[in-house]
């Protein structure tokens, strides 16, 4: 019954131009700074997204169901329908200064995919699955790919719900009020494979010209969420030594987590001061609460580990200098060799067959596809994006940079889909 | 036409039980956490705890006025009424978790001398006049002192309505909405005197059960406001060494900023991290925008200008830390040996005379007098407050701490009223 080759025509492309127009229009909803969105999950802007997306699924003949955390899969009937599907997705929310490819491309890549497929009257043997998970980013509700680490297993649906959001309700109440509570089961059922299109949102493929990255591996990522607490009183009288200003040690947190990312830069690690956030926060007041997210990332998971364990150290020292107390109230670490060699050998092998130039390369960033991998075979497949610059306005990938890795999740996909 | 001495009668006192209910009913007005109040300048709260004076003010017969930058003063006509006015207040707003004491008994502790003296008959020669400065705390509208600054022509009446408050709107706009944006000109008249009630805000007068302080002069103090600008970028792929986080160079500030503060605690010193906000202050990006405010405090005016110099520098270094530029928005100085002689003398005197305990200290909080000496003999007196603790909703002063000070400013302010 298998094969050992797609029986796609080895000269199927996808349309780029409906791809770029595809974009232009999701570039409008939920618009930030200058070409920009700010379309953070589960906000208003994020539900007419999602809106959209659905209505562009429908009319390419899928069937769309959303679970109990928001994600949307959309669902194209394969030959043998009963077998699990091959999965392509990433994300549609943004940062709050965000571009408008990042996560995007690699939902509407596999939008423009099943469209090809559609005008080539070609019908897969398994059936083929486009999702958009909730909250990638973590810009709203912490930790970020909240929905593909439930729907891997990692957080249950109650934890999930009762994440808050940075402005004040919970993950549930939004996916209640923007209408995206679906009644689907979270996870749970077998998927045969998942592939991720990104942008690189690095500087490695641009710099050198590569069409297409094959992504190897993943930095490994340690990240946490501090709470500290001290307690209010004047700025003017009281004494430094009876001070508990919550606002110092989650400064002085970060300042030691920045101070451990320039300690590592030459073996290529970072370390993020992300947020901080206290309360009162004001003038003539000491703070007695403030949060900080912070995290640290290096590609040897070894030193990954020696850094989380130097910011864990850092948080007790923060707090004591401070005469605080202090919670780590999450915890999140991601990363490491969890791609399919199969998987990642079928992306290599197509980004070759098509003609681009190719290159393996880490992914730097987190990815829902890291969750995936935890469940099935996934590989993710990266395009080049301009002087690496992302999470910004300026981010910019070209019809050049996008088409060969939409050409690649195309004839993989249905490779896969086929054998 | 001048006498040596008040014609008062020595054993007038005012109603502590009066002024008590008076406190009890603003402690309704605004409130925060438990016993505490939260009624930041030109909010809804404020409004309402303004429209309450007014209605007490012109209850005991005073005539109000509002200036333009929202300063409330009620005036009780003198046997002269030409003669420049002795004014007597403070300020009725408060920090996010404020006490119900503060400035307020300075402001309800005027209102209970004038209603003392309605119940005595008594005229003083001179007009006196019972004001409220707003925003004296700065918790919503940088700097602190901002109308009693203006009023002793420190700042425009145009500079002061352009400050932004904390939460979007403008210090202008705010008078307006709420109704307090007033005819009366700012400043620019002869006030005789000001004499300001506070409660001590630090521990000396109630851990060595003294009644009443006499405020000799106040600790020097300079603040900061300072934005720092840099670029948002992705927090995994982006190298250090291209990072421009701005909330990176806000956390070094007051960190140095603290550090100082324990560097001079040993003679005193106090420095202050009280306020850090970033955008987008968000899990996965770099922040382009931080603003921090802090400030630091010295007994000797040459070890405070030294601090001072030591912040600058800290700005400039956290900066260049961060790859972020800094820019001061504001700045701003108090203290010194400001207030005079003979109020000061004056009220240590009636002390005495009254049988109270008391003792000559130092102010270390900011306070609306600092501008007020700027303009005409000023002089303030201290209540007891237990154990120090102020900008808590655990601040706390019973009717034996209160009841010295305002007969002491009963009796000071109506010998110079009347001298």
């Amino acid at each position: 019954m298998e094969s050992d080759a797609s029986s796609l025509p080895r000269d199927a492309r996808i349309d780029i131009d409906r791809f770029l127009a595809t974009i232009e229009r999701s570039a409008t909803i939920g618009t930030g700074r200058e070409g920009g969105l700010s379309r953070l999950a589960l906000g208003d802007a994020d539900k007419a997204m999602r809106d959209q997306f659905v209505v562009w699924c429908r009319e390419a003949g899928l069937a769309v169901s959303v679970d109990a955390v928001g994600n949307i899969f959309a669902r194209r009937a394969g030959r043998e329908d009963h077998l699990p599907p091959v999965v392509m997705g990433s994300h549609l929310d943004t940062q709050a200064n965000g571009g408008r490819f990042d996560g995007i491309v690699g939902v509407l890549g596999a939008l423009e995919v099943v469209r090809t497929l559609n005008d080539l009257g070609h019908v897969t043997r398994r059936p083929l699955e486009i999702v958009n998970w909730t909250n990638e980013e973590g810009a709203r509700f912490s930790p970020p790919m909240t929905a593909s680490g439930c729907f891997a297993g990692a957080y249950t649906v109650d934890w999930v719900h009762a994440r808050p959001s940075d402005d004040g309700p919970t993950f549930g109440e939004e996916l209640r009020r923007i209408g995206y509570l679906g009644g689907a089961p979270v996870g749970g059922r077998a998927l045969d494979a998942y592939l991720e299109l990104h942008i690189e949102q690095g500087p490695i493929l641009d710099a050198e010209k590569v069409q297409v990255g094959i992504v190897s591996h993943a930095l490994k990522s340690h990240g946490f969420l501090v709470a500290f607490h001290g307690e209010t009183a004047h700025t003017g009288p009281w004494p430094m030594e009876r001070r508990r200003n919550a606002l110092v040690a989650a400064a002085r947190l970060l300042v030691s987590v920045d101070d451990l990312g320039w300690q590592l830069a030459p073996t290529g690690g970072k370390a993020t001061a992300a947020r901080l956030v206290a309360w009162p926060n004001k003038a003539g007041t000491l703070s007695d609460w403030a949060e900080a997210v912070c995290d640290v990332r290096h590609d040897d998971p070894a030193t990954a580990a020696v850094m989380a364990e130097r910011v864990e150290r850092a948080i007790g020292e923060a707090a004591a200098r401070a005469g605080c107390t202090a919670e780590v109230l999450d915890r999140w670490e991601w990363g490491g060799r969890i791609f399919d060699e199969e998987m990642v050998a079928l992306t290599r092998r197509h980004a070759g067959g098509l003609g681009y130039s190719h290159r393996d390369l880490p992914s730097q960033a987190g990815h829902d596809a890291y969750f995936l991998a935890r469940v099935c075979p996934t590989a993710m497949i990266f395009t080049p994006c301009r002087n690496g610059i992302t999470h910004n306005n300026k981010e910019l990938a070209d019809r050049d940079d996008l088409a060969p890795g939409i050409n690649v999740l195309l004839h993989s996909a249905v490779e896969r889909a086929d054998r």
